[in-house]
């Protein structure tokens, strides 16, 4: 064990002697829990407490306490911790890969890397719930949408999904919202994962799927829902998707298409052949592989299916003033509204990685991306002549990227050959090989696939073999060859300049307020620190540029991390397994209760489908149990914000032998610990049923309470939350579940790599990649390899002191609605502000926005409770920050007192006018009934100098809803300024 | 020779089968230069052009043009370029390193790299010479100048210097301006290097150096100046500078102290022993090795000295409004007053690292530095006992990381066992070993070394050996120990969490307008794009972590770069050698003059000494001609900007005999391409003369003509101008040059480590590494192996069809100053604002503040011509900018002639009242006679959406330089906010 003595002052006891000549330095505790000990004395005080420990019996029950330190490596300091993930990073391998299936090398360009992936202003901002500060990546969502549905050539495109796979899995759920039969058709050349996460996903909803060759698909007993289709298919072939579109929609069965949108850069898109929908992933748009992801899926759709589209989709509004604004459309037609009907649960996507891909489209603008298409076909053109001139034949007959060979040698012989260039194939099950090229690929990489293949020539004498107007060129062809343009929105013109494109992503991500503006004190979401340190592995190639197919022997380093991680996280939840495939948190819900499920009928008891569920849980929670088959009974919460026993005890009677699983959120989604947790647990497992804890809250249990421990029996992690994945403005998440023992044979497998330890019992797969968003893991192992045991612990103990401290402040100007029988919270509180509408008309949106004004970032408004904001301050704010945030919103409370006093009007306030712009303020026609300054610098503290100024006024959801537009709109911003109005006169006056 | 059909649309003649099937992708200078082929067309058309030849034709003399492409190697794509780079990284050793002599390991906190080092919003920066738009670097420098006053105990510093070695040489120029007296001491025991510049410098200004041990040193003759102490000496000893201060001010003398500030975070400072100033690097605060730079060396001084501080120094004061504010101070002391009679012709500062080091400190703290200093401390104490239990025996009495060695065996058998361990060590002539630890030490390393020095003992055995109160250990011994506080400002103690150091950073950054933001049209300093991908060398430890003075077999893959580097230069000039010792342009200056002298010298020319400069030269050139022992003679300059030649005739023969050299900038600092460059150039040598040719601007002439073939002997590069070395807000610079093969035996040296091609006859050392600041030397390889030849020409040729397109437009409504013949201008040209005085009272310091409010930097303001500005638009700017950077002048104007005509007040007008603030325009007592819209928001691309605010209204400058105050002053930002007085009315309304 290590001791330190640390630059705060705080000296750990038992230093020996060389501990004392030569301390420790470099101690990342100290860097990620922000209040100073001076300040968390401070706090304590003010609570009227002695010390931590007395915090901790009164904020919560005894019988579920840890009592010890968590069995943790020592904590590593950050040097240490880049050193081990260098060392890791050396056992895996980075070989060529020619593998496909879906995931390509591509060229991350060094400046869309810096200045957005590795960028906190972009990374740590959260999901666009406030669009007047938001502007900038909601912009860059819409050019996602536009590429998308441009590319594909649909009408409407959403803002992203979480991969291919589970992106081919809503296709079928929208096709089952249409038209509600209960059959599906796969085509059998869908990539082999697509196939398996769309079965896995009907047999929850139980639909029957049917993977079969697509010649041999009838419709004309009209009972298919739909069918999905790849294209290019899995061996790479080209083909014409009409006869079965025609057939289909002859029956009135949907057609969704997974396609490749590197592809369609010089290939006729699906919608073209009259699909329904198209998906896919756009990783290969600029996203490192990273062994799987993240990766934005996406997901585009003809307009009269708009309004069944899953996931987000941003849409162009008005603001107060009738500006043009963009914020996220039809939000209300989410879990919200179907809850216990749902045909999904999506409720992130991958904003990080679509405005990361959305830019890669606007560096290279439509030519450069139909350069890169063109000369990726080309490559394959050529190497296709090579592979015959040497004897194989080539099955595909008109293909882009992507071969599938018959070899006339042995396989062993190539892959022999294959393993001592280091170059990675795809081996088919029929002895055929596989080899996809990409954008990546150059001469070199072209002579050595020939020479693995046994060719004897070389790229340009292979170039003499091939007839430049060959119909098996794409662009030369004239079933196949793209005619339509795309991308010719100026926005797709302006910046193949380095110069330029710099500029515009600074201009975007200066117009949203992140993590590294303010403290964002989101209830239920934990904003804490995404450190630096923890951020450095997903720049190293080792990482990055590893397939998700490739043998595992590549991949040592990964594995090896992934082992930590899991014996990390079970000793911190007193799980047994953990399985990293779900890559959200909803995922984790759907898969833990597979998982449960599975389980069940393991041991005969398939009649148990009852899912009970609080009132107060989030809307994913029974979209999740009806997915997986469940049958939802909510259950009453009381006025401490918690689970009502005696309604419990009436349902769990109620439902006894058909009881499956209490779905349960702890701490509470009010912010309080229960204090019959344990008991709860035990009558449900008296009943035979299971415990799935939702891990959303784990920020306030991490070393001092384990789900493991008190009786649950498995929960998702959201990694994004507690363990310190930046939120990247609404996606990437992480939900890996923990499990206890006897779920454990039943947690998820992947059909090409087995996630290590997989059994047979396995109950499908739920992602593309084996193990989710690979690369992101890694920030989380770093979070708790640099804490250490005692550093968490310490951590959550702040992150409930800071929450306690916060409600103490503001109890006097607000009512706190949920706390213990001590009068304590958890690690979030709820403010309630329903009381303000009688006498002063204001409503809690008022008071959301009217935060932008102070520079704050709302907490979460009207979750759990309609009305109400619930915050959740996080270890790693200061009470400097704290104090600001709890000004601010005093602040506010005075402004709604003002009201009620009649010194401000009833409408023209600066609540119900907030948030204020600069042209609101900066205008000679002011004629508000209160002073610019309270509109713009409402507090001593909001300064000229440290403004965060809204781009838009208050948006108009209802006009959006209403006028529905999903891609760019012709935009001010480029339009010339040579031709400025303002200089006609001057010509006139000095000419 | 690659081809490339280019996404822009332009194709490459010559197309090989295989490049029409496989053309190359990635192509660099698409990026690199700006305009579209379509804005190129549209300008030639506006300037009555039918191509880029014409314009050719136009603008320079036929006889000097290249005529052909250069012959350098064909165009890496980026990705192409990262690979190379990532190749000649592993030809370099990362040795863990022990030398020290003022180089030592550190860890620079990833959050800083990213943050800063990583991040264009800092580096892309221009010189803070807009105050108003530079308040963040500037707050930085000044905890810069706050630290190290605090560190080194005296009462100013400045805002950086170049190294170590050049501060040590400024310090000796201090001594000469204060006494005027002409010999100087220095102790035996500084570091070789800094002995050797100081040597060098003192020949050139006519000094006698005396190196003697400090115990020698008798300064009653009171003919020395001065004494330069170094402190831990180069043997690693503390001891007491008491005595030699004394005596030296008891005649006169001033004492210059080069010191190391993490031995000051324990140690007694220089300052309290008397010293008058102290100098030294702060590289181990935080910023990478580099192999020798860049990093900010540092100067401070007793209050009496403050007037004589060489360099850059940022004060404190206040706006127009009486707001606190910072700028550079004392701006007017330095070449433009001495000129040709200076000690010193630095004109640049290492912003960027003194920066990095500032936050270095601000992130640690006074406990964590202290903390670090202790532990190496304790280190080096540590290892000392084990070394002296082996046998061996240290020879300083008291250290603080650095132990010299006499050892009890062969010194082949440690270093044998060194090299084992890959461990540098330094190596005394003596036969004693040097130690150096540092920051990055840890237990394996001390093992290590104790193992090399044979000890059988391992460090937890050797800290039995060590009494834990030894005088010794520097913390526990009366007369060393630090008694004062340090950096006790709040800036030092509220960012240690790294949530809060994230926001100060961002914070600091949003305050400044860079190349992020809008064009900055600097004429003569060309801020042309810096791309990221030329930026990724710098962060690989294979470049950043190699010690300067390692075996240069471990420095292989910089030696390549370097060779390449020199070749590529020397195609592109027509020189045949290049040295990269100087590490800033003025450095260059001085070192091409003292190679002229030395090779006059060597033909037994020791009379010719005569330079002449044409009065329209940079201030630097007349500074540096004095500084190389010449007497100058200035040219006077003709009406079209080009030297009088006439005068230059008369003059020639005036001094005849003793000619030594002609400094002459091409083109001319005023923009045009002198007609008779080559009969100039001709003339001087007929005489015996040699030429230097000012590069500044290069970025004219690259690909199109070379100074090597039209005459001149010997140019500087300014790798920061035309080879896209970021500005970094004032540094790091670098200014290397090429020479004809005449003066190639005269380039400069190193004492320890000779830089390849070195011969006997070298003038000398000017640098503390010996290649200058090789750490950015990557960056203009990678820009000069992605552009090519034909990319180079075309991006010269693109910068003056930028300037002459800007001309032609603004030529209506401004006098241009200067053009040719045919009435074209080169790369930049010059706007005459001198006769709005007159009628509007309108000067040309309101049209820069006033560009403020139109989101754009001021062009370069009264150089070379006072009263006027001079833009330079550079090849990385598209027409689009260029039109908005045009309207907003010729909108400036139109505001000038409202108020010729009245319709504007005289002086309360927007010209004089700018640059408009936030708090200015956002007031209910708005009281001036023209509309907030017009103040804040003056053209239509001027909108809220992307307005840049300065921080500040317009800096008082004469109030700073009258009450100067150099260190961080009280600051509003840091009080609780939790006090706001606001808050206070709140509990009494709603309580």
């Amino acid at each position: 064990q290590s001791a330190r003595v640390l630059s705060t002052g705080r000296v750990v006891k038992q230093l020996t002697s060389l501990d004392i000549f030569f301390p420790k330095h470099d101690n990342f505790p100290d860097r990620h829990t922000a209040p100073s000990s001076r300040e968390k004395d401070h706090m304590l005080e003010d609570l009227g407490l002695e010390n931590m420990e007395e915090l901790m019996l009164k904020v919560m029950p005894q019988n579920i306490r840890l009592n010890r330190e968590m069995d943790l490596e020592a904590p590593l300091g950050e040097a240490e911790l880049c050193e081990r993930v260098e060392s890791y990073g050396k056992m895996n391998k980075v070989w060529r890969s020619y593998i496909g299936m879906g995931f390509y090398n591509c060229r991350v360009p060094t400046t869309i890397m810096r200045n957005i992936l590795e960028n906190p202003g972009w990374t740590t901002q959260y999901t666009p719930y406030q669009p007047e500060i938001s502007q900038g990546r909601l912009m860059g969502l819409i050019n996602y949408q536009t590429m998308i549905s441009d590319m594909t050539g649909l009408d409407i495109s959403n803002a992203s999904l979480l991969d291919e796979a589970s992106a081919c899995a809503e296709s079928m759920g929208l096709c089952l919202r249409h038209n509600k039969r209960s059959r599906f058709y796969i085509d059998s050349k869908c990539h082999p994962q697509n196939i398996a996460v769309v079965q896995t996903r009907a047999t929850g909803l139980g639909v029957e799927t049917v993977v079969c060759d697509r010649d041999q698909m009838d419709f004309t007993d009209k009972s298919f829902t739909g069918v999905l289709l790849q294209y290019p298919d899995t061996d790479g072939a080209i083909y014409d998707l009409s006869p079965i579109v025609d057939a289909a929609h002859a029956n009135g069965s949907l057609v969704a298409c997974s396609t490749d949108l590197l592809a369609l850069t010089i290939a006729k898109p699906p919608g073209e052949y009259g699909v329904d929908m198209a998906v896919g992933t756009s990783q290969r748009f600029g996203v490192p592989l990273g062994y799987g992801g993240p990766h934005a899926g996406f997901f585009s759709v003809k307009d009269e299916f708009k309004r069944l589209i899953p996931g987000r989709v941003v849409g162009v509004t008005r603001d107060a003033h009738g500006r043009q604004a963009y914020r996220l459309a039809l939000q209300t037609r989410e879990q919200h509204i179907r809850r216990d009907k749902a045909t999904s649960n999506i409720c992130t996507a991958q904003a990080l990685l679509a405005n990361m891909s959305a830019m890669f489209a606007v560096y290279h603008g439509p030519n450069g991306l139909r350069h890169i298409g063109q000369r990726t076909h080309q490559a394959a053109v050529l190497l296709a002549a090579g592979i015959e001139d040497a004897g194989h034949t080539v099955l595909n007959e008109i293909f882009f990227d992507t071969l599938k060979v018959k070899l006339n040698c042995s396989v062993d012989e190539v892959k022999s050959r294959a393993v001592e260039k280091k170059m990675n194939l795809r081996y088919f099950d029929d002895g055929c090989v596989g080899v996809s090229v990409d954008e990546t690929v150059e001469q070199k990489d072209l002579n050595d696939l020939l020479w693995v293949f046994l060719s004897e020539k070389d790229l340009s004498q292979v170039t003499e073999l091939v007839d430049a107007d060959s119909e098996k060129i794409i662009t030369k062809n004239v079933t196949f060859n793209r005619q339509t343009d795309y991308l010719m929105h100026p926005v797709f013109h302006r910046f193949q300049p380095e110069t330029n494109i710099v500029r515009y992503m600074k201009h975007l991500e200066n117009k949203d307020l992140s993590l590294v503006h303010s403290m964002i004190p989101l209830g239920s979401c934990t904003m804490k620190l995404n450190s630096t340190t923890e951020m450095m592995p997903i720049s190293l190639p080792e990482f990055s540029q590893i397939h998700p197919f490739a043998p595992t022997d590549q991949a040592e380093g990964y594995l090896k991390l992934f082992k930590e991680l899991e014996a990390d996280l079970c000793e911190i939840t007193g799980y047994d397994r953990i399985s990293f495939q779900p890559n959200s948190g909803a995922q984790g819900e759907y898969t833990g209760l597979r998982a449960i499920k599975a389980y069940l009928e393991s041991i005969d008891q398939y009649h148990r489908k009852v899912c009970l569920i609080p009132e107060s849980a989030h809307g994913t929670n029974p979209a999740s149990a009806q997915m997986a088959g469940m049958k939802i009974q909510a259950i009453k919460v009381n006025k401490h914000g918690s689970v009502d026993l005696a309604d419990l005890e009436a349902k769990v009677k109620k439902h006894a032998d058909k009881l499956a699983a209490l779905m349960i959120t702890y701490p509470s989604t009010n912010g309080v610990f229960d204090e019959e947790i344990r008991d709860i647990c035990d009558l449900i497992h008296d009943k035979g049923g299971q415990v799935y804890l939702d891990g959303a809250n784990m920020n306030a249990q991490v070393g001092i309470c384990r789900p493991g421990d008190y009786g649950s029996d498995v929960s998702h992690l959201n990694l994004h939350k507690t363990f310190c994945i930046p939120h990247g403005g609404g996606g990437p998440g992480m939900g890996p579940i923990g499990v206890r023992k006897h779920l454990a044979p039943f947690l998820p497998t992947h059909p090409l790599v087995e996630p290590y330890d997989t059994t047979s019992e396995a109950f499908g797969t739920i992602c593309a990649a084996p193990y989710g968003s690979s690369l992101i893991l890694p920030i989380s192992w770093a979070y708790i390899k640099m804490m250490g045991s005692r550093g968490l612990r310490e951590a959550t103990e702040m992150a409930i002191l800071n929450a306690n401290y916060m409600a103490k402040r503001l109890r006097p100007y607000y009512k706190i609605l949920f706390t213990n029988n001590t009068g304590f919270v958890a690690h979030e509180f709820i403010l309630d502000c329903r009381d303000f509408k009688k006498e002063s008309g204001v409503e809690v949106i008022d008071i959301a926005k009217r935060l932008q004004d102070y520079g704050f970032h709302a907490p979460t408004m009207s979750f759990p409770v309609s009305g109400c904001l619930m915050l959740e301050p996080t270890e790693s704010e200061d009470k400097e920050e704290i104090d600001r945030y709890c000004d601010a919103l005093i602040c506010i409370r005075k402004e709604i007192q003002m009201i009620v006093d009649g010194k401000l009007d009833l409408k023209r306030n600066p609540l119900k006018m907030a948030p204020h712009t600069q042209d609101d303020v900066i205008t000679s026609n002011w004629n508000r009934p209160y002073p610019r300054e309270m509109a713009a610098f409402p507090a001593d503290f909001v300064r000229p100098d440290n403004k965060f100024w809204p781009s838009v006024g208050r948006i108009d959801d209802i006009y959006g809803d209403q006028n529905l537009l999903t891609k760019c709109p012709p935009m001010k911003f480029y339009e010339s300024p040579y031709v400025v109005s303002k200089l006609r006169d001057i010509e006139s006056v000095v000419g």
